[in-house]
């Protein structure tokens, strides 16, 4: 059984992915409503679930606790998802570590709040750890995890084999960073969003059409650093730091660029070669344009329906 | 017939896509071996372009120039992708202007350079203008149009129509700001990455991940605002920034945010509602689910094959 705290559009997302997987679920969410809400948002979510092969009659069984103790007492895995406030994080990830057993891991589903800042009022914090997903839960395979400075570095790891058991594509990061990867890179294209409106150079709808007409038909299939490698042609990174570098030093953002160290240089050569694996330029082209062409398709028959 | 200046893998991408499209091409480029390079690029754009419907049958033909007047001499439409470097910009353009006739537009594939800078060497800029594609040109619909200061509002118009006609996803600038609308924001995530890599935060395949497997597969259907419009559940983009609009305070990139003043809160929360148009919540998270399952699916067979 696994503990959904918070039942959101994020929480009751998790529930969602957790019956679909075959648990059963308990909710606890002290809103208004809260039960009518969570049922709307996982049955919202069923039809995408069922497409992707998980049929109903493999659903596990979802029940709303009356109270915070009693939603984690049986849990194996508690996913907490309350609002974004660092006080009632706090408190709360106290309370699940209170009300837990030694076994059982308490994952926050913060959108970028270190664990270190969050576990302060925990008497033990060792089993608090971040698993930080996208919305919505879901549908979205990205989970970050990370530990304070107090979480069992086993806790870490078992996170991140619970979820990886699931399907789920985690990154587990060895240090903590505010915002941690996706969201650091998300918040950095938003901010710059945001300056755009705020100075009239750009409209809502036009920062929208750029990103899913533009580079967004890349991202699903190519991240940033593979799209910049094959940005160089048959050169790949190398070619394309040596020929766009200087534009780093052009006012194309308000965010200023690091300094293209040889280090940085060939940290990003070397890990998009790596990364590449044993494909070379010609074969990762056909693989974007395989892809790029089905994205396409696939978004204009989801627009349509 | 187009001429296409420039043919690495910018100018070879739009020959193909204007190939596709049934025109004679004429290209030029200095470059040793460049009519091989260029040939090559065609073929790989080729089997992609019958995919999206465009028969070998229909195509046109292509021709190499042995030099730009050459090239230039019949073309209706010039499109000029020559490398990123603002003299050589200067020079090829003012060529180029002199070199065409008074109905003939020269459209520049620029990443990032404003019309206005790049056109002062030319004695008459009234038809040179920015058509920035994204790579690969024959595939990504986005091309931002923009003017400089002496370009004729109607070689804007006209530009725009064409690219349109031709079933692209055009972005009509009435202000030139350096790297438009996508770069600004593609830029502004590829800093960050790079900070992040230079200072061991994550590394590029962990960067490539957090894109592919978590917010790039919303984007090819929603764009940044949209996303974020449901990430406010029910409320929308007005809750999404009472919300979570303190977060623009933390520390998650080493972009500062904007002040979200009231004005700025409202154009984004009414810039969104326009966008969203009649669809409601649950209409926008059935569209946004069926996408996400159908480009999930898509990047798994283009990976496969």
């Amino acid at each position: 059984m696994i503990a959904c705290i918070g039942a959101g559009v994020i929480g009751g997302g998790w529930a969602a992915f957790f019956l679909a997987h075959g648990y059963d679920v308990v909710a606890w969410d002290p809103a208004p409503h809260a039960e009518a809400r969570l049922r709307r948002t996982v049955e919202a979510a069923r039809p995408a679930l069922n497409a992707l092969g998980f049929p109903d009659a493999a659903w596990g069984g979802l029940r709303m606790a009356r109270s915070l103790p009693d939603a984690v007492r049986d849990a194996e895995f508690v996913q907490e998802s309350a609002p974004e406030d660092l006080a009632l994080k706090r408190s709360l990830l106290a309370d699940l570590a209170a009300a837990t057993g030694p076994d059982t891991i308490v994952a926050s589903s913060t959108s970028g709040f270190p664990m270190t800042e969050m576990a302060t009022a925990a008497e033990d914090p060792s089993r608090l750890v971040v698993g930080h997903p996208f919305n919505p839960p879901y549908l979205i395979p990205l989970v970050e995890v990370v530990g304070g400075a107090a979480t069992d570095p086993g806790v870490v790891a078992a996170a991140a084999a619970f979820y990886r058991g699931l399907g789920k594509s985690v990154i587990a990061m060895d240090r903590e960073v505010p915002g941690f990867v996706a969201n650091r890179l998300q918040e950095a294209l938003w901010r710059e969003a945001l300056h755009m409106v705020a100075h009239g150079d750009a409209t809502v709808d036009q920062i929208d059409a750029a990103i899913t007409d533009g580079p967004g038909l890349r991202w699903p299939v190519h991240g940033p650093c593979l799209t910049f490698h094959l940005a160089g042609g048959e050169g790949g990174m190398a070619h394309m730091l040596d020929h766009f570098g200087p534009s780093l030093l052009a006012p194309w953002t308000r965010l200023d660029a690091p300094e293209l160290t040889p280090a940085l240089r060939d940290a990003m050569v070397d890990g998009t070669a790596a990364e590449a694996g044993g494909r070379d330029f010609a074969a990762l082209v056909a693989e974007r344009d395989r892809a790029v062409i089905a994205v396409r398709q696939a978004v204009e028959e989801a627009r349509r329906d």
